[in-house]
């Protein structure tokens, strides 16, 4: 690849990294106004659905390996070495720039991604990546120094929208999806272009091999909007991300027997969608009661019609909670609550049925507790205290779920107006969006330090 | 039309209606054989999809002025004609085969219709004219002579399948549903041909007025399979049908907010499906509590995500009870249930809200008390008691319901095997069949009997 040359070296800095105290840590600011125009100057690449007058109040569309999406990658790579990074390619388009530090080894990293829904918003992965740029101005300008390099990662199609793999291309970093089957998907929709053939097009099928062993990371750092609701509603400024909620997705499927409306008594029924509803009823109940969620986003019947028993019912049923454990615990209790339903509704002629497929397992993530520790730090330094921060557990996947397999990882959540995301109307103050990023800025800082003082 | 000259007029018969005591009566047998090989012989035209080996064991796609429909039609017309009636065709063609009695005036009538579903059965509609038709047999090779002159009716499309209104023709003629409009249906599924043309096409456009005044009924009694599971769970033979369920149809949309399921807690949700998964289990509480239906066949959402929460649900919801005051409560109960599932399942900043949309309007039929009086007799002389017989409301419409606002009327409902309907494996047996049979035959001269009584 063109990117794949070194630039060159930096002259030695005016601050050490390892040198700064709180007092000089807190004086490194992110310029708000360059970082909210940076932002939205890279949303003219896929610029989305409008929501307000305002020129920055539109979504984003912007399909990863998209013409946009090139685009975005180009001006990343563009800034990035200006700003005295060493750019690296790999075979699945994650883009690695590594600003060199006083010594060699595996980059700290703040990492996300600028790949967006098909009708996303202006902050969802794109802030972390403007936030890292923003972070590598700041060092630029005030000749920071770091013990070890830095630098920034775009991982490509995290949102899994135009290749149906979400987090592809950091599962394939962590060694969990195989090359092969990442290079061969095709884009939904019935188009023909693959993920492969897409790198090509656009110029980013580096040489680096996709792995944790050909490009190491000391840590990665995630900065993100939350997504939901909590920390406006609680009104708090940061959320300290301590790992990634457990999931599992089912689809259950309810067998009744179709009936007229008219002329079938309650007793002589076997109503699948009585049971279904019921069965959703159940499951929010015994969510609740395990300090769990469940959710149905997804339901169809046959045979549809207004006056016809629906004989069969499928759902999709979503359950979450902060440790594998509770959701073994749930998914038993729901099988139970599942099948004392169908008995209850059952009648002897008329039996209901219920089966469970289980689409997709997800284990619970726990992030490094030396990088909670430094994301702590470094909020608790922004915000002047704790009373602005909380701890959370993400509910969605990130990349940083792959980083974390293969590296110290930790996130950074910053509120989300209404709790909308992947949608338009996606926002996130300049505000917020500044003092997530100087946590992000010090979180790095702290944690090449912390390397720093291991290695001394 | 051809057919509507006169016949040659009987001789004089053996039995005088108006003379039958019970005992005479009784010895009035219909001849199940005959019946039963008459019925599947014109089975052949519009036989529909196989379920079992024998070669009756099949449903029927006889759609509504079809090819197949065309040939029933002419059977029917030959087969009556045969039996010394005189036939008219109006101008829906609606098919009057009337055998002229001692005295002229309107007719007591057996009618149904020959028409079909398009995946439906051998027995619905089809086991009333088949029945009329042996009825005018019996009372042929007994030679029997009725006071009044007594037919059969086959009404065109009552099924709605194929031009998409339900019991279409009796309805015109009752005077509810205008000519223009009938006649300009399109039928369904995109193609251009209309009831007009197609009356046209199959020479059924009569030209007599299609019209309870220019042709009045006496009265009405219609055999009809009961569609549901009572009398067969009951373990009897003969449904006295004393009228029709009110019922009122619905769409119901609950408007919520779309949210991530991972990163949005059950406090921060307007989940629409949990809302009306609520509501769908309330209507079934509260319609039991009423002693009336309550179901939802048709349910949509969007966005239909996995891992979104609904922010719109849409479902029908078809209420029925045996009486227009049940129908008024039940809705009543529901409007408040609803409410209060909303105002529960709301939080302040994430309001939801519940519409509704009355699609039909269909009022409580209660059929006359001398109709029902006659078929009870005949029931209870046919089954030798009154064990084998209730008194039943017909949960879905039929062409009584228009012919009772012009004539008295009653139904009688024979056993559906598993209250299966509208569909290839409705079942009958050929038992059942010739009970319904010959209750019929026996609550039309029984009727005729009535007249001459009052008129003597």
């Amino acid at each position: 690849m063109a990117f794949g040359t070194a630039s060159p070296r930096r002259a030695p800095g005016r601050l050490k990294s390892w040198e700064l105290d709180e007092a000089r840590l807190r004086q490194l600011k992110v310029n708000q106004n360059r970082l909210m125009d940076e932002l939205h100057h890279t949303c003219q690449w896929g610029t989305g659905e409008r929501w307000g007058p305002r020129d920055t109040e539109t979504g984003m569309r912007r399909l990863s390996l998209s013409d946009a999406d090139k685009e975005a990658r180009d001006w990343f790579v563009d800034a990035t070495r200006a700003l005295g990074c060493d750019i690296s390619v790999d075979a699945m388009g994650n883009t690695f720039a590594v600003r060199p530090g006083r010594e060699q080894g595996p980059a700290t990293f703040a990492g996300s991604h600028l790949d967006t829904q098909p009708s996303g918003g202006r902050y969802d992965g794109i802030l972390g990546i403007l936030a890292g740029v923003e972070m590598l101005r700041v060092l630029q300008e005030n000749r920071v120094e770091t013990a070890f390099p830095v630098g920034v990662v775009n991982w490509t199609n995290e949102e899994g929208a135009r290749f149906p793999i979400s987090m592809m291309s950091s599962g394939v970093w962590a060694g969990d999806i195989p090359i092969g089957h990442a290079h061969a998907l095709q884009e939904v929709g019935g188009g023909t272009a693959t993920v492969k053939s897409e790198l090509e097009r656009i110029g980013y099928l580096g040489l680096i091999p996709t792995s944790y062993e050909a490009m190491p990371m000391a840590a990665h750092f995630e900065l993100h909007i939350e997504q939901g609701p909590i920390l406006e509603k609680e009104e708090q400024k940061i959320g300290i991300v301590k790992g990634v909620q457990a999931y599992r997705w089912y689809t259950v499927e309810v067998i009744g027997q179709e009936a007229h409306t008219g002329t079938t008594p309650f007793g002589s029924r076997a109503d699948a969608l009585l049971a279904a509803s019921r069965m959703i009823c159940a499951s929010h109940t015994a969510a609740a009661d395990h300090g769990a969620l469940a959710s149905t986003g997804v339901l169809t019947l046959s045979p549809g019609s207004v006056n016809t028993i629906p004989g069969k019912v499928k759902f999709s049923l979503d359950i979450r909670a902060p440790s594998d454990n509770i959701v073994d615990r749930l998914e038993k209790h729901l099988k139970s609550d599942f099948d004392a339903i169908v008995s209850t509704e059952s009648t002897k002629a008329l039996p209901l049925s219920v089966t469970w497929r289980t689409d997709s397992v997800s284990p619970a993530i726990h992030f490094h507790k030396d990088c909670i520790a430094v994301v702590r730090a470094s909020a608790n330094s922004v915000l002047g205290g704790e009373a602005l921060l909380r701890e959370m557990v993400s509910g969605a996947g990130h990349d940083s779920v792959y980083a974390s397999r293969r590296c110290p990882t930790s996130m950074i959540f910053v509120p989300s107006r209404n709790g909308i995301s992947h949608n338009p109307k996606e926002y996130t103050s300049p505000e917020d969006c500044a003092i997530g990023a100087e946590v992000l800025l010090q979180s790095v800082l702290r944690y090449d330090g912390l390397r720093s003082n291991l290695n001394s």
